[in-house]
C-alpha cells in the first residue's frame, strides 16, 4: 500500500513537496531548488518566466524516494529544499544578474547540489557566477545552440550569450562542452571563439550516429556544471520551447548523457532553461523536464556514493 | 514608489502571498484559506480539482492590502493564513468528507473567517458541517442551479446535492437563499423540498430587472455562510466551468450581491466553486474569480470594523 | 429523484438522444434534426462542418421534457428525431444543394418542425428550396450580415448569397426580416436589392436601442421560417464563428425575438448556421447554441398549442 | 472511384458507422465496440470519459474493409455493432463496475471479439470479471506503469489497481503480460505481487534493445484478453493521457506486439484505456488510436482465418 | 458585384493591404501605420510582442473604404501606408526608445495621422515623444490602470509609468484624461501625482453610470494624442491581454468615447496597446481591435472635414 | 557580432524578408516564392489555408545566407522574392487551378526555382500544368497517400487527385516517385493505374528499413519537380495536418530523400502542402516546415553549382 498523501493536483505546489526555505536562512540540505523566472532576454516567443512554477507543479509526480522495477531505491535519504525564486526587477538585466548571482550563492553554501529552474539560458551567467571559487570548473551544455555569441540585436546579455559572458568574468571557467549543436544558423564569431577556447561543440549528428564515443569524449573527474537547454531535446519530446530545432536529443539520448556525465564528475550545480509551458497545452514538458531533474539528481547521488 | 516584490508570475504560489500553515498548526490569523481539490463528484466537465492552485497563483496580481483610486485603504492590517488543501482519496466520498470537514473546523478554530476553494460544488456539504454550532446559520448562495436534489445518477454525493445533505444534516441550517437561477430544467422535487423549507429561489431574472429589490431580499443581521457557484456568473466572464449557463451575473452585479450580504450580516465562511482553469485558456477566469473573493473579503472586514 | 440516466459525455450523440433515423424512412415525428456539415462557402475561418456533431454532443445537456422553476413542463410529449446530416460532395456546390433540398423535403413530410444544424449560411438557400409550396413564406433572420450579396470572390453560392439566390428561385418568400444587422461595411448592390424588396432591414443599434418596438415590427401570423446565424449573437457570448462582430444580440435579446417571433406566426421551419466549435476552445458556444435551439422549440410548441 | 459516403466528420458517429444497438438487444455480429467514459478513478489529470465518443468520430476515418497497398483486402466480411456506453452512476465505484460487467457479459454472448473504449484504466477490471468463464485466460497489457497496486490513496477501485482486483477475483486469470513498463517509481510491494504469481514484467528497455525476444516471450495458442493502456506508447506519439512518460512504443513497436499476440492466440477481447482527447489539442491521439483498434482487429480476423 | 480581391486569409498582411513604405522613405498619405512589437516591459504575461502582425492580419476584414447600411462611405479617397515595424533591440529600454521616437517623428512628418500598433504601454512614452512640438498637446487614455507610476520593480520604464515619464519630458504636454480607471488597487503616490498635475481620473463607474456626462467631460478643440490600452475594455470583449480587469468598456462604449474625442478635436496620434493574440485562441481580440482602429480613424477623418 | 535586424516576430512577414513583388511584375530572381492558401478540397480538417502566411511568418527564423558549424556559407548570393498569393475564387475549382496556373508560369518566367506554399494538394495539379514546357517531367512527392484516386466524394478536383488529373493533362509527366505510403486503406484502383504506368510507389516501410536502396532508387539527372505533402512526416514531428498517419518521416529522413533528389537532378519547381498550422498551437509545424524548404534550397542550389 502507497501511503497516503496529496494526489498530484493537491497541495502547495513547492518542488517535490520539499520544504519552502529562504535563501539566505539558516537550513541545509542535499539538494535546493531555485527558480529565476527570467524571459526578457530571448527573442522569439517568450513564456519561460512561466517555468519554474510549472516544474514545481510537475514534480509532484516525480516525488522521491523512487523504487525501481528491480526493487532499488533511488534517492532515499537525500533532502531537498525549495528556495522559491529570485525577485527580479522587471527590465534592468544587470540587477537581475546581481540578485540571481547573490541568491545562488547562498544556496551553494547551504546544499550540495543547487538545482536552478529558468528561465531563458540568459540566467546560466549569473549562475554560473556563483560558482567562480570552484576549481577548473567545466559546463557540460545540453543545447541545440551555441549560445556563444558576443552581441546578438545590439544586447550582450541576451539568452544567445550567457556563456560567452560567462569565460570572460570567469577565470576558472576552463572548458565547455556542447551537445546538440543543430540548424542551419550559426554565428561565425561564437564559433571561432568557442574554437579558439579548444571548447567541445559535438553536433547533434554525433549523438546520432556514435552515442558511446559521444560519451566517451566527456569530461571525467572534474568539477563540472550541467546547463539544460530544453530546445536540446527533439521538439516531439519537449515541444514547450521558445525555439525549437528538429532532430533533437530523445528523453533516453539526453539521459545517457547526463548519466554519463553524473556518474564520473562532480556535479557542482544544474540548470534547466528555456521551457515555455505556454506553449505546450498538452502538459508534457514540465512533466519529462521535472523528470529528467529527478532522474538526473538519481545519477548524480548514486555517483557520489549517497544512497 | 512600490516596494520591489515578486512579479505575479515569480515566487511559490501561496494564496496572496500568505505564510503556510498546517490546518491543525499553531497559528491565528484573520483569514485562513483551503483548498478542496476534488471534482470527481460534478456530472460533465472535470477540471474543478485544478481550481485551489489556479486560484492561489491568480491572487498574486491581488494582494492586499490595496489603495483604491479614493485613497483608501482596504484590507490593511488584516492577516492571512493558507492552510493548503484537504488531503484527499481517490475515489471514496464519504472519507473526502471527514477529512474536508475536519480541516474546516481546524481552520474555523484558529481564523476569523474561512475562505474555501473548491472543488466542485459538493465540497460544500463538508465544509458546512464545519459550522454545525453556528446559531441559526444562513446561506447566500450565488448559482445558476439550485443543487438541492435528492439523488442524481444514483449518487446522493454529486455537485447537485450538496444543500439538500446539508438540511439534512445540520438543523441549525435554518434558511438558504440562492440567487442567480435560470436554466430550461429543474427537478421538481428539488424546487418543491426547497420551497417546503421556505428558501428564497430568486431567478436571474429578477437580478436583471430590479437588483435593488433583490438586494433588499438579503438577510440581515444573520449569520451568514457565502457560496460561490462560479456558474452564477455569465459564461462570458466566466468561461472556465462545467455547466456553463447563459444571461448569468456580470461580475459588478454578483458584486453587488456579495458586498449587501457582507455589510448586513456576520459572515462565518465563503467557497468559491466549480472553477474549471483547463477550460479557459485565456486565463481570465481564475484571475477575476481571485479577485471577487478579495474584493468580497474587503466587504467583509469593512462591514465588521476592521481597518 | 431524477432517472438514471447517460451523463452528457455518455451515449451515442444523437440530438436530445432522439432515435436515429434516415431523411428517407418511415417515421413521423414533431421535431426532427438534419446537420449539413458544409463550411467552404465561407470566406474567413472554416470550422462550421463540426457543428453538426458539435451541436448534437451539447444538446445532451438539454434534453426535453424541461421543468421550469415555477413547475411548468416544457416539450411534454413533443416527439425528436435525429435524420443525420446529408451526405455531401467535396467540392460542387450545386450537387451540394440538390442533396440538401431532397434531404430538407423529406424532413417536411415526415415532421411538423425541421431543424436544420449547418454548416455555413450558404447552406440555407438550398433548405429554403424545400418550402417552395409553402404559401406567402416569411423569413425571420438573425444576423450580423445581410447576405444578400449577388456575387463575392467570383461566386454565386457563397455564404454571402443564400437570400439572394433564395428570392431569386423561390416566388412564394415574400418578405425577409433582417435582425442585428452592424459592421462597418455592407454590400451597397445588395442593400440597394433588398430594400427594392421591401426587406426590413433592422441593425443592430435598433435592438439595442428600442426591443420592443423591434419585436412589435416582427411579422404576425405568417409562415415564418427562422434562420439564426450566430454571430448575430455577441462575440462574447458565442467566440466560435468566423466572423465576429462586436455589439450583438445577448442570449436575452435573441431569445426574445426568437420567442415573438414563435408565438405570433406558423414557424415551418429553423436553423443555425455559422457556428465554428473549433475556434472557442471553452466548448460554451455550441452548448449556448443548443440551448438556444431548443428554447425556441418551446416557444414554438407552446404557440401551437402543443403542451 | 471511391463510393459517395460521409466525409469524416460528416453523420452520426458510432464507431466505423457500425449501426448501433443495445447491448441486451437481439443482434449478432463478429465485432461489437462499448464505451465505458468513466475517469474518476485516476489520480492526476481527467478526460478519459470524453475517450469513447473521440475514438468514435476517429474511427470515420479508418472505417473498413480496407484495401493495403498490396491489394489485399483486410476486414472483409467481418460484421461490426455498437452499443453505446454503459450507462454510468456519479459515483458509486462497485455500481459502476456491475453495470460494466453486465454490458460486457452481453456483449460477450452477441458477439465474436467485443471491443471496449475506456475509460480510466480501472474499467478494466469489471471488463474481465465478463470473462470469468474463459479457461486459462492470459492478459497482455501494453502499459508504461503496472496497474497492480493494492490500495492508493485510500482506494481499492483505482486506475492503479485493476489487475490486482481482477486476480483476486478471477481464478481463472492465470497469467498476466505487462510491456513497456517504464518510471522512477514502482510500488514494490505491487511488484513483489505480480512477481509471485510470475507475471511477467517486461520493461520499455527491452523493447528498445530486442523487440525479437520480446515477441518470442510473448504467450501462444492461449485465450488472451488484450489491455492497451495509451500510455505505454510514446507521448510524442499519443500526448492525450493522464501520465505520459517518456521513452515509450513507437505506433510500430505497439503495432509488432499486438500483432504477435494476436497471430498466436485466441483474443477474447480486447479494450483501450486512458486515453484523455481533452489534452491533446492536434487531434492526433485519438485518430491514432482509433487505427491501432481497427489494424488490431484486422489481425485477430486474419489469425482466425476469416478473411 | 464586389469587386475580386483576396479573400481575409490570402496575401501579404500590412496593414488594410497598404502599401509597404519605410518609415524615412519618401512617401505622404493620410494615414500611416507603424508596429512596435516590444513586450518586456509588462509585469505579468507576455505577448504584446505579437500585436503588430496580428492586427495586420485582422485588419484585413476591415479595409477601406466601407460603405455603411445606410449607405454613406467612410473614409473614401483616405491613404494609407504601412511602414513596418521599429527594429527593435533584444533588451535595451532607452535604445528602443530612441529608435521608436525617431520611426514616430518619420511618420509624422509624411503623414496627416500616424496609427502605432504596440507593444505593451511602455511605447507610448517613446511614441509621445515625437509629438514635442506640437502646441498644448492633451491625451486621451482609455485604461484599466493609471500608468503613472515612478517605479515599478525597480523599474523607471515599465508599461506602469509611460505617461510619469511622458510629463517629466514634454514640457507641451498640459493635460491627461483617463478614463476607465478601475481595480482594487491603486499606487497612492501616482494617483497623487496626476491629481497635482489636474488630470482627469475617470472610474470606470462613470461610464457606466453616466456615460453622456463623461463625453461632455472630454477635450474640446484639443490637439489630442490617444492612447487606446486594450485592458481599458473588458475582458469578455477583449480576453487577449496581459492584465484583464472585470467591468470594463463595451466595444460600443468604447467607441462612444473614442468618437467624442475624435470628433470634438484635432487628433494628433493614435495607439493601440496591451493586446496579446496569444492570449485569445478564437482570435476576436485582435479582430475587434483591428475594426475599433477603423472606426475610429472613420470618426477622425469626419471630423477633419475629409470625406 | 550579428547585424541588427529585426527579431523573427518584427517587420512584415514577406518570406525570409524577401522584397514583396508580383507575380506578371519586372523582376528576376534565384527564387520566388508563390502562396496558393485554397483548403476546399480537403476532406477532413480544414486548415491549409493558413499555411502560406504561417510559413512567411516561420521563415523568419530561417533567413539566408546561412553558416554552418563547419563554417561554410549556404545560399549566399542566392536571390529571393515573394510574389505574395494567387487570388483565390471562393468556391469555383476550374477558376482556381486557372489562377494558379497563371501566376505559377509568371513565376517560372521569371526566377529560377519557383517554391509553392499549398493550400492543400489539390493545388499540385495546376501548379504542374506551369510545367507542362518542361521535357520528361518527374515528380518526387513525399506523402503518406497516393493522391491519385480518380473521384472522391463526386469531386475530380480533391486533394486526393491532384496526380490523376496531371497525367490525364501533361503529357510531359513521365514519371512519379512517391515516397512514406503507409495506411489501411488505399483506392485499388488509384494503385492499379499508377502501377499500370510505372510509377514508383515506395511505402514507409522500405524508408524505414533500408533507406540508403531508397535514395538509390530515386531518379537521376531528371528534371524533376518536388511536392511534399507534410503528411508524409511524422504527427509527432508535423502534428499541424489535416490526416495524420503514425510512422512517417522524421525530419533526417524527409531531408535526405530531399536532399538526394536536389543533388541527383535538376529541380524545377517545389510545392509542400498540407500544413494546417491551426491545428498545431505548439508552432512547431510550421516552423520545422519553413525550415524544411530552406535545406532543401540550400541542396538544389548547392548542387547546381551556386555557392
Amino acid at each position: 500500500m502507497i501511503t497516503p498523501a496529496h494526489l498530484p493536483y493537491g497541495g502547495i505546489a513547492t518542488f517535490v513537496r520539499a520544504p519552502l526555505v529562504e535563501p539566505q536562512g539558516s537550513w541545509r540540505t542535499d539538494v535546493a531548488v531555485l527558480g529565476v523566472p527570467y524571459d526578457i532576454a530571448l527573442g522569439f516567443r517568450p513564456g519561460a518566466r512561466f517555468a519554474p512554477r510549472a516544474l514545481r507543479e510537475a514534480s509532484l509526480r516525480s516525488v522521491p524516494p523512487f523504487t525501481g522495477l528491480d526493487g532499488q531505491t533511488r534517492l532515499g535519504g537525500v533532502t531537498f529544499a525549495d528556495a522559491g525564486d529570485v525577485v527580479l526587477p522587471s527590465l534592468e538585466p544587470e540587477l537581475m544578474q546581481a540578485r540571481t548571482t547573490t541568491a545562488a550563492q547562498a544556496l551553494r553554501e547551504r546544499c550540495t547540489l543547487p538545482v536552478f529552474l529558468g528561465g531563458d539560458h540568459s540566467v546560466t551567467f549569473p549562475l554560473l557566477r556563483a560558482f567562480a571559487d570552484v576549481p577548473e570548473l567545466h559546463v557540460v551544455q545540453l543545447d541545440a545552440h551555441l549560445d556563444f555569441t558576443d552581441v546578438r540585436n545590439d544586447t550582450r546579455w541576451s539568452n544567445s550569450s550567457p556563456f560567452r559572458r560567462a569565460v570572460e568574468t570567469l577565470p576558472n571557467l576552463v572548458h565547455i562542452t556542447t551537445i546538440g549543436l543543430r540548424g542551419l544558423r550559426f554565428d561565425p564569431e561564437a564559433v571561432a571563439a568557442a574554437r579558439a577556447r579548444s571548447h567541445s561543440l559535438i553536433p547533434m549528428t554525433d549523438v546520432q550516429s556514435d552515442l558511446p564515443a559521444v560519451l566517451q569524449s566527456l569530461p571525467r573527474d572534474r568539477n563540472v556544471y550541467i546547463s539544460v537547454d530544453v530546445d536540446g531535446l527533439d521538439p516531439s519530446v519537449i515541444p514547450g520551447t521558445s525555439s525549437p530545432e528538429p532532430d533533437g536529443f530523445t528523453y533516453a539520448q539526453a539521459m545517457a548523457v547526463l548519466a554519463a556525465t553524473a556518474r564520473h564528475n562532480r556535479v557542482v550545480g544544474l540548470d534547466l532553461v528555456e521551457l515555455a509551458p505556454n506553449l505546450d497545452p498538452t502538459g508534457r514538458s514540465e512533466l519529462l523536464c521535472a523528470r529528467l531533474i529527478m532522474e538526473t539528481l538519481c545519477e548524480v547521488f548514486e555517483a557520489s556514493g549517497h544512497e
